[in-house]
């Protein structure tokens, strides 16, 4: 029935791979794709419990940015087969997006997956939450009259997003910053590998070695990125004086918010029922759409400080109880996508793809 | 923005995997997979370039039959790395369509899907190229008064859509039948490997060693799967009186129209400006609406037998220029749809998928 005029497009194809994204939908098309090992708190209940995750994230990416967003589940848990699942399927789209990925191998499995692909690769936990923490964090120092240079930093949580929360935040000029885990701050004194290793190194340049609560006396910024309750009102109290407070644990912030509230200068979690909700749907819509648009070959921090620039600048005198846009607001995807088009394009070509 | 709505299907799929068809889309949703080593008659152009007929097909599932259909494209062309990667994805979906996948591998294959996957596997070129044969055949043979175990069937063409049109007449009844490839007839002389070995031991009773032109003299069908044009008048005059003439190859017939007018007693074509017009569209949107429904977990004979019996029932009186539906019909994928899912019930239970 569809033949013979497929017949034209197919060999248009053939003879010029470029013209793929013109005569398919590949050039609009994404893979949602997890191994089902970190879905929502919920842990590791397997890709096929993980799909409605991955087919409400899809409806998502087609309403809010008319992107065609394909669940994909993998049987797969080793690194090795789930690069090369993604790659072998990467032909047919034009962007991946990781999603629900499990700390610590989603790492390696981006920085594999960026080898091997000539499309963008886009793990929401990490690049996605660095992104709408970035934007935050922004207004949040505007507020306050601060700069990212000059604040002391503590990230509660070394997983996927306290990582790439880490490693944005060093990028854009952040200098004393700590990441702690469960058992208190990442340092070179620990026997750490890996992502941990490499922000003991990076990070933490007074050579913290305490836990949380001793990082925390006198800092300026929490950003919580790990469990619900362990900041107590002690330790919100010996921060320096009006911290910043992002707690950003589900269901509940990492601290009591009536505490925060009391202490803090500005205060952000991810609930939508409070002031200040800093949810990754901010970010996805507009990044993919923009990666898609360009097209952008990999997610470095040029794109992500592009996007969360044009995350915040669309609160346009941020206070206490506004630093981030409403996620409904209907400007956000257009204005993040053209961010991140214009921030690729300031590349040089050398890493900037431009045949698909 | 979907949170904490999805977490609750999450957590019905976890606790019980027969949930998952009911809590998400997969139980209604297929890939449509190729290497594109063999995509239309144009061969082995690759899975990017094959990527329109994947959408184009995709679109007909949903259009025809309601079924949520995923282009594809696999960069493999190994057969271990292609097993590998559609059973790592097969876990998010409730059916596997390949399509313009090269004979062949195609057998080994569908048959290591077969053994590896829950869900079934359709393989368009044999599969469903083999039911429409056998629906076009029974009714043709009506016309003339003739059944499948009393006339001797040439077989032209050895890949995948001759190999499967073989394996089914044999099953149905057929006694008869030789199969030719470029070299001529498969027979046990030749040296042969695979499906073609098969073929040249439970096909040709008689023994038949010669080329085309020798198997058509006398035989009462010619089934033609393989290239335009390579049967003369000649080898049309030399078959039995008033012929059945079916010639698929794209995109004119193994013969000329005017000869096979002239001698055959019904005359067939994959063409759609002629009579009879045989064309896998008949077939595949109502099989898989009936895979994924019923649900069966495998494509055998008796899956085929009732598809095929299905679509050679809706012509009530065959007659030489209709001898199947036509392919916009609209009772067929219903019709289709419940005969493979009534065939697949009257199978024992234990070849019978029923938890998916």
């Amino acid at each position: 029935m569809y033949t013979p005029g497929v017949a034209d497009a197919v060999e248009r194809a053939a003879a010029d791979d470029s013209a793929v994204p013109r005569v398919t939908g590949a050039g609009n098309r994404i893979f949602v794709v997890t191994d089902g090992s970190a879905i929502l708190g919920l842990g590791d209940v397997g890709p096929r419990a993980g799909l409605p995750v991955m087919e409400g994230k899809s409806v998502l990416f087609k309403r809010l940015a008319d992107i065609d967003a394909w669940p994909l589940p993998l049987r797969s848990r080793d690194v090795d087969d789930l690069v090369r699942t993604i790659a072998d399927v990467s032909v047919g789209v034009g962007g991946i997006n990781l999603e629900d990925i499990a700390a610590p191998p989603c790492f390696d499995l981006v920085r594999r997956l960026e080898d091997e692909l000539e499309i963008p690769v886009f793990h929401d936990d990490q690049h996605g939450t660095a992104i709408v923490v970035l934007a935050a964090l922004r207004n949040a120092l505007q507020v306050v009259g601060r700069e990212l240079s000059d604040v002391s930093v503590v990230v509660s949580g070394a997983g996927a997003a306290g990582s790439a929360v880490a490693r944005l935040l060093l990028e854009q000029g952040v200098r004393r910053i700590v990441v702690c885990d469960s058992r208190g701050s990442l340092h070179p004194g620990r026997d750490l590998a890996g992502e941990k290793a490499w922000l003991a190194e990076h990070a933490n340049p007074e050579g913290d070695t305490g836990g949380l609560a001793a990082c925390l006396d006198g800092a300026d910024v929490l950003i919580g990125v790990s469990a619900p309750g362990i900041v107590d009102e002690s330790m919100v109290r010996s921060m320096s004086d009006g911290p910043i407070l992002f707690g950003l644990a589900n269901p509940d912030p990492e601290f009591d918010v009536e505490d925060a509230r009391r202490y803090g200068a500005v205060v952000a979690t991810g609930r939508s029922d409070l002031p200040n909700q800093i949810n990754n749907v901010l970010a996805f819509p507009g990044v993919l759409r923009g990666l898609l648009d360009a097209p952008v070959r990999r997610v470095d921090g040029v794109v992500m400080a592009a996007a969360a620039e044009a995350i915040a600048s669309l609160v346009e005198e941020p206070d206490p109880t506004q630093i981030v846009p409403d996620v409904f607001d209907d400007r956000l995807v257009e204005r993040v996508a053209a961010a991140v088009a214009a921030g690729a394009h300031g590349l040089s070509d050398a890493t900037r793809e431009t045949g698909r």
